[in-house]
């Protein structure tokens, strides 16, 4: 088992060095991710999975049990249909005697993001068994910041069609509409186009609106003279794009001309020192000194970028807290950001994956500035 | 404060009758609620309150204080943007001594939604304190089970969105479109109206699909002879709206045909029934009979109809396990189906509330069969 590198394994080796004899999956994502199934999640937070030595159980509801079934052919995975609560199946599967995969003594890995609510359930469904819970977090979402060749291939789709989009809104917007306009044209776009749905809610935000990295797009009009953020994403076989670029509404003055030769700046040095070895936290220090030299220290507010794919927010950062080296197959977000307080704000990101020896933007849209 | 009718002194007097000193609200549709703050939340998990007899403190983030703080205007609510964990400023609003509100020897009620991870962080804050942690579930989800005139407007006018988008669709929708295509159409619709978002993410099912009572819109095609389900909502100032309508691409045949008439005056039994006193098992029931009546016994597979308001799902059910009168103000979907495996499947519903003597219909789109 320890040579196979089907990610159910991987998991398999992490519960074993966790000491625990199998590990019970909540976490949506990480059940995305660990399946490999697509086109058969929605939204609902419906089912669980339990990932033995010998056995990788995936228990779920009537109204998903076909489609899983189907899904599941071809791959090790067993879909369980039980009218059951998932601790009742998990207490079932893991340590039910007989038919189940491990007799009692045992202990059985959970993941600290389930709900209080579902902690108790477990206790109670092994309260007659000698089960210990080992409690863990970021195990699978440790395991999901090194992607693959399909999962790179899957955010490429993803971004494609967030480049499409961003020529199309360049073309659209114009002075007089409204930041909701925009976004809805925006991502009605997106979805028109291949996306399966979006990567998160959109922001369009004109002026000073631009100036609150998380401004919700509202009423506000553009007007001639004023830059624009625009952060979007598309969602493509399952996984996310995350670009964001500006507009600028009519020839910029000197000031945020000057804005955006530095967070360009900062932007092209990043991708340019990206590669294995170096750490989150030294490309976040490098895009601050960048901004600084440009006369914008202290300016930014937010790390410089995070890991993306089936969650829009992944593993690793680029922020002073990641003092672990980039390791090939991360997949990250640059977005270095300007923000004046009652101004402007200003951000220009891209992403890609770290590769042996560098750093490949996806994001294929101009860094030129873009004035309509 | 028994005497008076906010939001957060209903809480406090919940909180009182649970031998607790305060309240912990982590659930943002709960929050939501509470505050009655909207057009600031967005979709992240961010915010955290806590509600003591004297005191109700929002603790969130740098992202969204200055918004947060407008809303907060007027209202008792106070705004605190102090960069710390939500336990740690749980900690120091409820146990800091002679700042906080509360001595030590208290409970403190939370909520078992929360995450195992958020639970373990709210004991170690607490470690050196002698406050008991009260678990509790539904607690502001039961309060929220009766609306006020003003959310009684807001589903209205999400309503009146999401039949003004059913008008479009019935004229857009043609026999060749995929059910993507037709999802994509109508969901734009709503945003184009006035929606702020999406109640849920549609359902466009045709033919054998619509068996499904949860499908996945794809991209089969609608064919003439088909039936299509379309479920669909939209958000409009906080709350959702919900509706199921047919299409009939071209006459339908007699066995449609009496299908359809069977949930028509399942629905419309239902409807003409509801009023304070009845049971959601009592209302289950009455649908399941006349279904049986029409020949389509047991073919339903889901409950008649759920709560809804901030969140799509909410209490009151329709449903076997609610033995519970219904009240003026629970807000209901009556939504009777019948489901044909490998056939079709049929499913109309409105939404309304229960009035002092009877049923008030929200959705206005007709009950005759819509056949294109």
């Amino acid at each position: 088992m320890s040579c196979s590198n089907t990610r159910i394994d991987r998991l398999r080796a992490c519960t074993a060095d966790l000491g625990a004899d199998a590990f019970y999956v909540r976490d949506q994502s990480n059940l995305r991710w660990l399946t490999a199934f697509f086109g058969v999640f929605d939204d609902e937070d419906a089912h669980a999975m339990l990932v033995a030595p010998e056995r990788a159980v995936l228990h779920t509801d009537s109204r998903y049990d076909e489609a899983f079934g189907r899904a599941a052919e071809g791959t090790e995975i067993e879909i369980d249909g039980t009218r059951q609560t998932h601790a009742a199946f998990a207490r079932r599967v893991f340590a039910g005697g007989g038919s189940g995969v491990i007799e009692n003594d045992a202990s059985l890995a959970i993941e600290t993001s389930i709900a209080l609510s579902e902690y108790r359930a477990l206790g109670k469904a092994f309260a007659e068994d000698r089960v210990r819970l080992i409690e863990t977090s970021g195990v699978i979402v440790g395991l999901r910041e090194v992607k693959d060749a399909d999962e790179v291939a899957r955010m490429k789709a993803a971004q494609a069609i967030t480049d499409a989009a961003f020529a199309h809104i360049a073309a659209f917007a114009k002075p007089g509409m409204t930041e909701r306009e925009v976004q809805i044209e925006l991502e009605d776009f997106m979805l028109r186009h291949g996306a399966e749905g979006l990567a998160f809610s959109s922001i369009v935000a004109t002026g000073a609106n631009g100036a609150s990295p998380h401004a919700i797009p509202g009423e506000t009009r553009l007007e001639a003279g004023q830059c624009v953020v625009l952060d979007f994403g598309a969602r493509a076989h399952g996984y996310c794009s995350d670009m964001t670029r500006m507009l600028f509404l009519g020839e910029p003055d000197e000031r945020i001309r000057r804005a955006y030769e530095t967070i360009r700046a900062a932007n092209e040095r990043v991708e340019a020192s990206l590669r294995p070895g170096v750490t989150g936290a030294e490309m976040h220090q490098l895009a601050e000194d960048v901004l600084a030299q440009g006369g914008f220290g202290k300016k930014m507010g937010h790390g410089l970028g995070h890991g993306v794919g089936i969650d829009i927010h992944e593993e690793p950062v680029l922020a002073p807290r990641n003092n672990k080296p980039l390791v090939s197959g991360n997949v990250v977000t640059v977005e270095p950001g300007i923000y004046l307080a009652g101004d402007f704000g200003m951000r220009l990101e891209d992403f890609g994956v770290i590769t042996h020896d560098g750093f490949e933007v996806f994001t294929q849209s101009t860094h030129e500035m873009v004035i309509i």
